[in-house]
């Protein structure tokens, strides 16, 4: 009647063997492998006395209630990228599955339990991440631009959720999921170098960045390679490369984690004989404080128009998509932190680079937290994306403890 | 029976409206309007004493015998890139063809002088440039490689030069028709914008530039934008930034009218959130003196290292072609500075960044030299290519009086 850890990281290798391949994982959301892979999830909490159910965005509900409606949430995603790695979104709701598990066999808990499985976190077949958690959280508002993705065998989103129940027009109905929604608790792999580098095995997420993602396009002129001289050329290259390395001044200016990336540029007519008339270059900024989000995004633009002038070239930003830094609860990052010292000894705070379905429940208003365990080099989103097993035992242990304060402090509220 | 420059202008225009449409010259080679265009050429000459001859490798000569053997070539091609200029080629044809029958009205010259229609000068439709002018200098040892093109359509370079009376395996006999060849003259637009921006007519070309091509692969390490921190990062577009603005540092440094091109880089994965982990960088660098344009070579490549290392990045340097400078004939270049002395008061002597005909003839020891005329806004292989008609009438004249001089040149060695 006690945690059992090691199960957790047993039942990943099952759930590896059942929905893997050589290449990695393939649990891609609306897929049969996706199916397969919650199927053998709820096969294995039947036992327990839960109410089970799946909502009108898809995500999959298993509810312990408990003496009061007041409910707290732990949350993660079984879908994963193709090819994936064994643990993203997935540790989390078999580490929550452990959690739900222990606190049932200790009889009806003062507050009511609720894991989620949270539908198509990864947006890998469409396009569209945070499918089901925006849904409920009420910020899917995009269901026109919804309806009209289209996968690359030409089957639309409407149609592919549909095979799985859920009608995009009534997703947002989900929304009522939150309605006694008190805290929610996510534990993910951190997906990044962070923890490694401070060989620290968890860590308490602030929150995630703010992230501004353009599209800069340099107009210069096409011109021979070899019969136009040095100064008569309008180089479009030489603009974007001057900004791709000084975003990392930019970046560094910022501070406190700030990260600004140059995707890529995409040169036309990209022939050996000509300068370059137009490079294409892609931007991604990204803050957890949204002025200086701003900042970054101004100054970056500032001396993109001081580079055209240099390079005698145009200068074009076109915004790609945004969205604000979302800070998660102080109190349940303090909780976090005490559980991650009980555990682990030392607790650290960073932020989140990439979003999580944890953001989408923080702006609807739940206090939120995430724990994050170390990824071993920073992969994510590949087959070589990986942890330590005694880091994932810590994890489950570090989750459980953080539970049982958010219980008791939404218990007492 | 004198020189009439204004018809070569008005010849010009004639051809464009046969072979041209809205969008430019249509006369790519192996084509019916390359054909059509050359047919038309041919029935302009009819009237003169010429023997006319297609050689092994399609290229058309136009001879006028002499008292001797020793003859004075020359060429153009009358062969356009797909949207061409109306001048590119078809200029020093026309210009030729109109000296000719000045020298053929005066009677029997000196020495033979032969113009020569060279076949496929621009490689546009199999991207193998100046075909009929390396058969004839011995210079196309790249049979193999020739057999195996195949245009967008799927049909192969045998294939459509054979529908055009050429045997790819007998091309190269075409160098029996440079045995008595003592000198080669071309006139060429000069496809660049200095000798507008000298505010001067014609200029005399030095050489063709020799010519360094490579493709640099840059590789660092594919990470997520959000969680990698600046510090931990290997941006492979960093080396190629640094690299792409260096380069033209050395062009700068090396002088002589160097000149250094960076003509795209292709980033992978390319996406806005990972970093570049490739990044394969297209370099092009030229100069007329080979000492200098190893230098040239030798430097970017030693400043790729330290940024390699600065970026923690690999750099791989892989040739793609060179070809050495190829140097114009000394007293050759002496009448060519007199001819647009006479008819244009001033001089100016430049290097050629394209390659010509007139390189792989000079390439097989026959003394050569080129006149340049001003090309606006120095635009080439686009249908806005232009150039004055007073200028493309001086041009006709220079060429006529440097036709003379080495005429009499030859005929008294």
């Amino acid at each position: 009647m006690a945690l059992d850890p090691s199960r957790v990281v047993s039942r990943l290798r099952e759930l590896r063997s059942l929905t893997g391949d050589e290449k990695g994982e393939q649990r891609v959301a609306w897929t049969e492998t996706w199916a397969k892979g919650r199927d053998w999830l709820a096969a294995s909490l039947t036992d327990l006395p839960l109410d089970v159910e799946r909502d009108q965005a898809g995500n999959d509900w298993y509810t312990l209630r408990g003496t009061s409606e007041r409910a707290v949430l732990i949350g993660g995603h079984m879908d994963s990228v193709p090819n994936g790695g064994w643990l993203d979104g997935c540790l989390n709701v078999l580490a929550g599955a452990e959690v739900l598990r222990r606190i049932a066999e200790e009889g009806t808990p003062s507050v009511t339990v609720r894991l989620v499985d949270w539908a198509d976190e990864e947006g890998a077949r469409f396009g569209r991440s945070l499918f089901g958690s925006s849904a409920a959280a009420g910020s899917m508002v995009d269901q026109d631009d919804l309806r009209k993705l289209v996968d690359r065998d030409g089957v639309t989103l409407p149609d592919a959720v549909g095979a799985y129940g859920v009608d995009l027009d009534r997703a947002v109905d989900a929304h009522s999921q939150l309605e006694h929604a008190a805290a929610y608790l996510e534990l993910h792999i951190e997906q990044g170098p962070v923890l490694e580098s401070l060989d620290l095995p968890l860590g308490v997420v602030l929150g995630t960045f703010g992230v501004e993602r353009w599209r800069i396009t340099w107009t210069g002129q096409a011109a021979h390679a070899g019969s136009t001289p040095m100064d008569r050329r309008r180089d479009a290259l030489a603009g974007a490369a001057k900004l791709a390395l000084a975003i990392r001044d930019v970046a560094r200016e910022a501070g406190d984690g700030a990260v600004c990336t140059s995707g890529g540029v995409v040169c036309r007519p990209g022939i050996v004989t000509s300068v370059v008339e137009t490079a294409e270059q892609l931007l991604d900024q990204r803050h957890l404080d949204p002025g200086k989000l701003a900042s970054m995004l101004s100054r970056a633009q500032e001396l993109s128009r001081g580079f055209a002038e240099e390079e005698q070239v145009d200068v074009d930003w076109e915004k790609i998509w945004s969205i604000e830094p979302i800070l998660f609860d102080e109190t349940l990052i303090g909780y976090a932190d005490d559980a991650i010292r009980e555990v682990a000894g030392t607790s650290h705070r960073l932020p989140s680079g990439p979003l999580h379905d944890a953001a989408e429940v923080s702006r609807a208003g739940v206090p939120t937290v995430m724990l994050f365990v170390q990824s071993l080099r920073g992969l994510s989103h590949t087959k070589l994306e990986d942890t330590k097993p005694e880091h994932l035992e810590l994890s489950v242990a570090a989750l459980d403890r953080l539970a049982t304060k958010t219980i008791d402090w939404v218990a007492t509220r």
